[in-house]
């Protein structure tokens, strides 16, 4: 039977929910209650299925881009799925799949794509930004969706670290302990750091991550940025290629998965606008 | 024994809250299991009360300005009480409560006031806002504190309808039926609505209001935005003195107790501020 291959860019704001896949990787970790094979933890990904499998007729395999933990937010997450319906009216499996999600879960596009595009393979570039309250109070209709930070941070410290952690480098200092990869080397394009009135706003983009890795960097620089560390350190924390040598890790409430590029060249046409958006 | 009133300047979110105070005055439209005696919903005052009583050491009674609906939010509720702890440092009084409280309310400031201050017979007037996400797709953010249309609303058609509500006029056709007040004749000192990108924000600031008011006078220019009635009939709506003339109700998550002001002067400092600012 002929397949088609949609992608879709899903925002979510992941207060409620265990990440995007529940993570059987960390039992280590895990502080709640052990759940039972096939118990309901609420996460993404299953909202998404079940309703995208309601409205296609037959189960769905949702493949995301990005396996983000508990809490994290997305502006630009991508996930594909194929199914047997290979004339979907796009627009309207859009709204009905949003109709009936949760009110923090959204499908902001749905397309056909060549069964050759894959959320996972074919991604080329991640960005995420970090959001930082930076106030003396700390704030009440943002508590869930950004990181309070009552010292003023120094927003200049931050970006001249930021600045040292530009290109390929061996991250294991910035990796969470208990990684599986080969190989702890990985690139990263850019790393910004922008202050906008309350909001210290941390932007990050690279071909691929550690676990943890946007975490810890963005708690390095947030450290940096309180007077921790000097910015130059940095060099030598990524020299060291121990964890112990870099700064925390930032709590999963602060960040966001913004957007993913891929080398089919399809864009997210919300990449400019979700520069300073918070709220949709 | 002496006792020191204090005033007390407070911030919420409003969603995980049954209002300011449980409303024992709705038995026929509360739809949810009904409480028993005693039995522990949760709402502000009762949260901020607690938290009070245990820093100055015996129990507190706090008279709140304005009872917010249960999913209303505030920018700045008043509250006053009075303590025989006449020499409490306020910022360490501020801090302590603050420290225990849930992350969704916030203590701004409290500051001591002459007895004859009273949060609700002194209060001269009262602003509210109202926040519409007015785009094609509905917010995944600020899914709880605001209110998503879909159609774009005309903001120039609201303004003129807002405009006309300004003065003392009689304002049954805009009250909740069911309320007791020996006059519904209120003053609207202003109101007015302005776009700010996809949120339209409706302020209105009058001396008092009945019950349901605000949400009546948002759902009315709502409609009007819409549409659904010319500016010109606002006119005629107040002169009908009937409920079922006005528009809808808009629902409480939208709504937003923006500041007070009193007759002893007490300005809030955060005023000029809270015009725009969605989160803190």
């Amino acid at each position: 039977m002929p397949t088609q291959r949609y992608m879709l860019r899903i925002a979510y704001r992941g207060t409620n929910y265990h990440g995007w896949q529940f993570q059987t990787a960390n039992p280590l970790t895990w502080k709640g209650p052990w759940p039972k094979e096939g118990e309901g933890i609420p996460t993404i990904q299953e909202f998404v299925s079940k309703e995208l499998a309601r409205v296609v007729g037959h189960p769905v395999t949702l493949v995301g881009s990005s396996r983000t933990d508990a809490g994290v937010h997305a502006k630009g997450q991508v996930a594909h799925f194929d199914t047997h319906q290979v004339q979907i009216p796009t627009a309207g499996l859009r709204m009905a799949v949003n109709a009936e999600l949760p009110d923090d879960i959204l499908i902001r596009s749905i397309e056909p794509v060549p069964e050759t595009f894959d959320a996972i393979r074919s991604a080329t570039s991640k960005r995420y930004q970090y959001l930082v309250w930076n106030a003396p109070e700390r704030p009440v209709f943002v508590a869930d969706t950004s990181w309070h930070r009552r010292k003023v941070l120094d927003v200049d410290a931050m970006s001249a670290a930021a600045a040292q952690l530009v290109g390929t480098h061996d991250f294991a200092s910035f990796a969470r302990p208990g990684h599986t990869r080969e190989t702890t080397v990985r690139t990263i394009l850019s790393c910004v750091v922008h202050r906008h009135g309350p909001r210290v706003v941390i932007g990050v983009e690279g071909t691929g991550f550690l676990w943890n890795m946007v975490r810890i960097v963005s708690g390095t620089l947030i450290d940096i940025g309180q007077g921790r560390y000097r910015p130059e350190e940095v060099k030598e924390m990524l020299a060291a290629r121990d964890r112990r040598r870099a700064g925390g890790t930032a709590p999963a409430q602060g960040l966001y998965l913004q957007w993913i590029r891929f080398q089919e060249g399809y864009r997210d046409p919300h990449e400019e606008s979700s520069e300073t958006d918070w709220s949709s």
